[in-house]
């Protein structure tokens, strides 16, 4: 048995470009090569990137994938462990990875769990794998694992049996609040109980509304981290095998997050990819002076730079000159952008133009929907312009029961709260300011109660419950998939549970043409979360 | 053996609404018996309709199941077959099919071959069964099926050798362009090859983006249809068995449909179950004198009745005269409420507020989306108030490359034409107006050149290649999955391919917060079509 040196490029892959993606781990292989390391494992799918969704049934993604082998046969003395689509002739598809050394390919492993539930869709791709594959290197005995299989106690203890000292597992594992530790507490049980080390590599970085966290690490038979990469950026970083040890060494170790800076990091990640990633130069929201815009804009600013983020004001006769105030003043803490656009004027001639119609119909929700339309619509104006992106500002709350405006405040490419409830707003917004110098969230728009400003003196709280109710009760239902009888069990008044349940159900229309936005839960809206419109399912039971 | 009489329940259930799905079954159940059938068989999950997507996951699925088969034994003298979800005490969930008579369950079956392509996602919901149920029954042997295991040449021939003389087939299959005829001459082909009956039942109705369009029959071993219900309506029909030719009588035959009545009774019905089961009053449109306006139009007073239509002009300075005569002269024509609302005091006044930030910058696509924001503001403000859905009249054409404006023409709830090519609209509004006694569609409407009248004297064809052309490179690159580099060797100009491709591809993000619309195609957008809004894919090979 040899001493021997392990690289884990975890690594963010540009969806579909396999060109790109295998350029990246050609350098990556070569930095590694540098720093005397004998085999380097790369994320699941790292050549086209994960979920590559229907672009998996295009016809030349074989030939694309033969492309990028030949470029990888150019490195030479250092074992390659990275993830590609296997096609077969037999037309069979596979999620798999190969072994790779001097332009070789000494084995091909296909992953033989496919999750199919949650944010997953892996039959609709790909067939199952059902044979192990195990390599001997440098008198050291490795497996190889994708992600799901890992989940798989028979499929680990398989391993184990066959004698594999070290499992290299290719992840792209979404994160979700309190993943990163969730994994390693669960694989610690698992190396403990089949005495095996493990090689973790994951994904990192935003794709459209999932989040890859990164996190990967090395763990010893023992179930401790023997080295662990931070979560939401790219890193290369290596573990060394003691021959005399038995055992892989202590090196650096990034500790997880708390779970507040793992929710704001993990947005910020979201926001700068997707906004990098479709081409934008910079983002443009509208700032209220609540704290839903607050918070988008700190995020926005701190993922792609403040320079290159633009707000606008957009004032009614309703907004409260504080709103206003607030709004100047976080603009100027973070060095942004900003304008005020009175929308009056707009408004108005929408409604001259409607009169006709209307006539003397008493005011409803028809007139606030004005006033958020016309911002929509300024914003949008500004955005085809100057070509900034529009980043959305509602939150997971708000989108739950429909308390928003399709084309007004939901418009935009982007939502970066859509996950995130009021509650946790709260959290996010106090945790900004402790990480600054001075608060960069005028305190005034944390404190103040929450208020659409689209009628006089309205607050969230005349239509809607207290927020730490209503998102208890959204959690119930939303994440716990309870029913309303065993939601109002809980000790919730009976009426409030039928309303928010209602409007749950009755706005899956509008949340359908909401913008997307980065998955932090275990129950998102869109793709994991996936409702009918019309819908007869009745409350109660 | 003795002769019976079966009947099919060609219905269209409530998606997740058990309650009045298993009333409807009762009533039918009783006709049935009162004209003397002795079987009576519905579709596929009859008691929850499909697809119910993750309806299916909540739990207390169970246990309205279980009310749902008490109120069905009620029913005495006649055997019904039908669909439900079949959740077993291991913790498998199941699409299944019961056999009840008297109140008595005499044998349930699992559905085997659960398809995870296309729109179908049953691998996320269900486990696959793995035993054949076969019955006797007035001396005739039956055997039951689901759907997809009718398109397995295996599982159906395991039927054929336990000498089954019928096969009762319970279904939910979607609706395509041609889909009816299609079902029929490959079941034709099945059944002269295995010498089988066939009791073929269809699920109608529209659900979301998915239609169904019936088209249920019985089929003799000779291949010939013996009786047949009309496409795209509920239907409770019957055949005989007679023990003498030991065979199914012909009865009544609905024959299939020519492609534009079908095309065209596929969106009406899609449109009305939409409006009626949203709990819509009614419908409002822009009717902008173009034909897919018109054709929207046409297809929504047939749906719903014109009395329930509203159509509003929103002429601009660009909005020639005889557009405004056409959608005033079609209003007329088919008895529809129209209304005219200028627009231009509205773009003034986000100019005028628009001015300081846009300064002398030369007018572009920002001025043209500002005059389709300030329409669909209007007509989202006219359905707010008096509570008629809006229908958005784009085309897949349109859809495909981006022409149309997010949060401008795209507004609404329900896009009619989603999935149908402009080519194909042209030719429905000639089969539209072919089968009135008068044009309702004005001739010009077809015949002049479309424009989307945002700039002076514009057409289509300024923008994008002729429609014949464009919508012959799209139906290659969407429907047939066809490379960049192959499209152009069919002969057409490498730039416009290259154009169309790099316009479909980047225009996705405005696709997924388009409203949904009929699924007619075999690749439709949204549910059918998954591709990542992010997309490093280059065409090319």
């Amino acid at each position: 048995m040899n001493s021997f040196k392990i690289a884990l490029a975890q690594f963010s892959p540009h969806i579909g470009n396999i060109e790109a993606n295998t350029a990246k781990m050609l350098e990556q292989a070569s930095e590694a090569k540098k720093q005397n390391a004998d085999i380097i494992v790369f994320p699941e799918l790292s050549t086209l990137g994960y979920p590559a969704e229907d672009l998996l049934l295009r016809p030349s993604l074989n030939k694309r994938t033969q492309l990028a082998f030949q470029q990888l046969a150019e490195i030479k003395d250092i074992v390659l462990v990275f993830g590609f689509v296997n096609t077969t002739e037999d037309g069979h598809r596979y999620n798999a990875a190969a072994v790779m050394k001097d332009g070789q390919v000494l084995g091909v492993y296909n992953k033989q769990n496919l999750p199919n539930y949650s944010i997953f869709d892996e039959k609709r791709y790909f067939a199952e794998g059902r044979q192990h594959l195990v390599f001997e290197y440098l008198g050291h005995k490795f497996g190889v694992l994708i992600c799901e299989d890992v989940w798989s106690l028979p499929t680990v203890q398989q391993l184990a049996q066959l004698n594999v000292e070290t499992a290299l597992v290719l992840n792209a594992s979404p994160y979700e609040v309190g993943k990163p530790q969730h994994r390693i507490d669960t694989m610690s049980a698992l190396v403990k109980q089949l005495n095996i080390n493990l090689v973790y590599c994951n994904q990192v970085g935003g794709q459209d509304d999932l989040i890859f966290d990164g996190t990967s690490f090395v763990m010893g038979k023992d179930g401790k981290v023997a080295a662990q990469a931070p979560s939401f950026k790219e890193e290369l970083f290596f573990a060394e095998f003691d021959k005399d040890q038995k055992a892989y060494k202590t090196g650096s170790i990034a500790p997880c997050l708390e779970t507040m800076a793992e929710i704001y990091q993990s947005l910020v990640l979201a926001t700068r990819d997707y906004v990098q990633r479709s081409g934008f130069k910079g983002v443009i929201l509208g700032l209220s002076g609540g704290i839903d815009s607050a918070l988008t804009l700190a995020i926005a600013a701190d993922a792609i730079g403040p320079e290159k983020v633009q707000a606008v004001m957009m004032p009614y006769t309703y907004t409260a000159q504080i709103s206003v105030e607030d709004a100047a003043e976080q603009a100027k803490n973070m060095g942004i952008t900003f304008g005020i656009a009175e929308i009056n004027p707009i408004v108005n001639s929408f409604m001259q133009t409607l009169y006709p119609f209307f006539g003397n119909a008493p005011a409803d929700a028809t007139e606030e929907n004005l006033q958020a339309r016309s911002r929509g619509t300024l914003l949008m104006a500004l955005s085809n312009k100057f070509g900034n992106l529009v980043l959305s500002t509602g939150n997971k709350s708000e989108l739950s029961v429909g308390y928003c405006t399709l084309y007004g405040d939901m418009v935009g490419g982007f939502a970066v709260l859509k996950d995130v409830y009021k509650t946790i707003v709260f959290e996010l917004a106090k945790y900004r300011n402790s990480i600054a110098e001075s608060p960069v969230i005028p305190e005034r728009v944390i404190t103040r109660p929450p208020s659409a400003e689209l009628r006089p003196d309205q607050t969230d709280q005349d239509s809607l419950p207290a927020y730490d109710v209503l998102d208890a009760i959204l959690y119930s239902y939303i994440e716990e998939d309870m029913s309303q009888d065993d939601i109002i069990a809980k000790g919730f008044d009976p009426e409030v549970v039928a309303k928010v349940i209602r409007l749950v159900d009755f706005n899956e229309y509008k949340r359908r043409q909401g913008a997307i936005g980065p998955r932090i839960s275990s129950r998102a809206f869109s793709r994991e979360r996936r409702y009918p419109i019309v819908n007869g399912w009745k409350p109660g039971i």
